[in-house]
């Protein structure tokens, strides 16, 4: 079943399991709901969580503070203003009714990190920080990263006026209630030095299916892809009697949007044979559901349209095909699309440097290597963005996320802990 | 504009025009509705139709009856019980709000070849008798061609039963109080002898765009399409992260249900280019509203299909290759597709001497000669489904049927008329 005929051999960190399961265990004891786990973003389930792992690093000997956007900073010992230090950081918010691994392991592998040195009286090579970061799901306020773009200067004041889905209180209002400097946050004041992040470092667990697949229990990440969305395209063509109308005089949106899906997985296919990273989905398409019927030819498709890659020069790409292919289509099948302003997140581009570490250390553990894009977004993205060096671990995971079924084994999280720790205690 | 290059000459019915356009004007007074017009099957507005028309003709001193289904007959001189005759029909009844040219033109066209004959004294070699059918359209009980079925035997008892769809009485109810002889309809008696009916002629508007594209003002028909219907197929794959999954683990219902939708456009334009008659419509299509997200690699499309021809090997190939088809792609992309039970409507073979005599005619009228299929069903298809030797003739009509936008020149009515004329005055 393993590809990579690779033996997986004991994690080095495998005397940590126990601590692992229990502090998962308690995370979701006090955020469990009616279906799953509920830790709001700057909200009550987040801040029990943050006040539990800050209780068991203070109780592990280990020094904790909160920043000016309310995150929880945790160190080995206090690290000077003009020191250079080492952050690895996640979330611990999840989704309405989500499941429990979903951000939280990465703070969890942090701390572990700082447990194992304090237990062990080692110390990394270079400092290292861990910060538990606040509203990186975007269910609760319609907008996410929030922890991290407060501590980057880059939350928009808007966004600090969206109210919240179940209270309808302002983010501000949540963020002041945590203790964040939201006078300073509002003023785009940048609240951390990112000139003194040597690197930084989120383990995730993996939200698709690949490691399932290719049975790899830790994988670097390359890079996180960026993507290019039209929430609403319409192909308008002319409703029409279904058997009084030959081929040659229809106009039919459906047979028209087919074709250019087909088109664009052609396309699609040759990107992926040519080394390209590239995935694309409609997720939503519909006939007129006032006057579609099936005898009539239907005169008009709704449909979206997202691609995601890791690289910009593939969404310029497939952005420019899908305007080539209706262009045709139009000309072919006599039909119009028309496109709603397009909404472009780009890529967010890890350290080559980085994921060659990351692998180095997989090997060391006696695990398989390969190294795969992340399609979701993340805090690490943030970071990346703000050009500090940025790597990324994903753990293998069941059920994809954001949801209670979620499933990763914890043998697998010590997998991931002993690669993250391997990889920092010698980062200079 | 005209690809025939054949002079239009007038038709040897001009001077009727003027009767035409005063039948038209009347009956469409009489059934006026808010917006076009309402002649409700078996109900009030057909009955007002079916009164006017016998009045002018018994005015032009034709011999009108009622048969035991309610039917309107008229005839230039009585014909005896053992005598064959050509029987002209079509219907009176017009969807709610509907045009005035639909099922009426037909009507109309004969009881002028009857006026003509009367007129100037002349007969056709054999007797002519026009029949006003009762409830062609299906939009009022949900079930179509009421007063030929209930003719020929074939009303089915359920179908007495179903209920208007405006006052809920059952069409049972409104066929007695039109006068027919429901015990005996229910019997599934034959009300006529088609063994006496040499031949049946339907004119019609054409419902589709074919004659004003190819400015044909008159056609033979060659036959009428049947039809396989699918309702519901649904096509059954994963939801999925749209980031998250990559092409090769994904099972996406969009792509795969476009996919077979290419194939099957695919063998239509190949069955098309060897000469074969179809028309495929996927009506109804839609992702799950439940669920879909434009970010959500979407697990379920429902779709309608329906294929329509005029060959019964051609729908039972296209059946064949649509479940080829998504054998293929069930293996290709990993989805499943779940077929409802198909609804099978068999073609009508119409008379080919007929087409030759209605192309001969119209020749002989100036007119283009191009025959071409009807897409949708008519009271003339019971007909030649019953043995009768059947011919039907379109005339060019702009904006489909069933709407008030119909638009038929009278010009191209009256050009209609004189080919049907001359087609059934040699007829022998």
């Amino acid at each position: 079943m393993n590809p990579h005929g690779v033996l997986e051999t004991q994690p080095s960190l495998e005397h940590l399991t126990s601590d692992a399961e229990k502090l998962f265990a308690d995370l979701e004891e006090l955020s469990r709901d009616k279906i799953g786990v509920s830790r709001p973003s700057y909200g009550e389930g987040e801040s029990k969580a943050f006040d539990m792992i800050e209780n068991f690093a203070k109780g592990e000997g280990l020094i904790t503070s909160r920043d000016a956007a309310a995150n929880l900073v945790i160190e080995l010992e206090e690290i000077s203003q003009d020191q250079e230090y080492i952050l690895i950081g996640s979330h611990l918010d999840s989704v309405p009714q989500g499941g429990n691994y979903d951000g939280a392991a990465g703070v969890i592998a942090g701390l572990l990190c700082l447990v194992e040195y304090k237990r062990t009286g080692t110390s990394p090579e270079t400092p290292v920080k861990v910060i538990a970061l606040r509203g990186e799901e975007s269910a609760w306020f319609d907008a996410c990263y929030l922890g991290s773009k407060a501590l980057l200067g880059k939350l928009e004041k808007s966004e600090q006026a969206l109210p919240q889905r179940d209270d309808g209180k302002t983010l501000g209002t949540h963020m002041a209630h945590c203790g964040a400097d939201v006078d300073r946050i509002s003023k785009g004041e940048k609240l951390i030095d990112t000139s003194k992040i040597k690197a930084f470092f989120e383990l995730h667990i993996e939200q698709g299916p690949v490691m399932i697949a290719r049975n790899l229990p830790v994988a670097a990440v390359t890079g996180i892809r960026g993507n290019i969305r039209h929430r609403k395209i319409l192909c308008i063509g002319e409703d029409g009697h279904s058997g009084a109308v030959p081929r040659w005089l229809r106009r039919d949106a459906v047979f028209a949007t087919a074709d250019l899906i087909t088109r664009i997985d052609d396309h699609w296919t040759t990107i992926l044979q040519h080394g390209g990273d590239l995935v694309v989905t409609t997720g939503i398409m519909t006939t007129n559901p006032q006057n579609h019927a099936m005898s009539r030819i239907p005169g008009l498709v709704t449909f979206s349209f997202e691609a995601r890659s890791q690289y910009e020069h593939t969404l310029a790409a497939i952005e420019a095909l899908i305007h080539s292919e209706c262009a045709t289509i139009t000309y072919d099948r006599k039909v119009q699309f028309e496109f709603d302003k397009p909404v472009k997140t780009p890529p967010a581009v890890l350290d080559q440097s980085i994921v060659e570490r990351i692998n180095k250390a997989c090997g060391e553990e006696g695990l398989p290597i390969e190294a795969i894009p992340s399609g979701a977004g993340h805090d690490a993205s943030l970071f990346a963005n703000a050009g500090v060096p940025t790597g990324m671990l994903f753990v293998r995971n069941r059920n994809g996320s954001h949801n209670p079924e979620e499933e990763m084994d914890i043998a697998d999280f010590i997998r991931g802990t002993s690669v993250l720790c391997r990889t920092i205690t010698e980062f200079k």
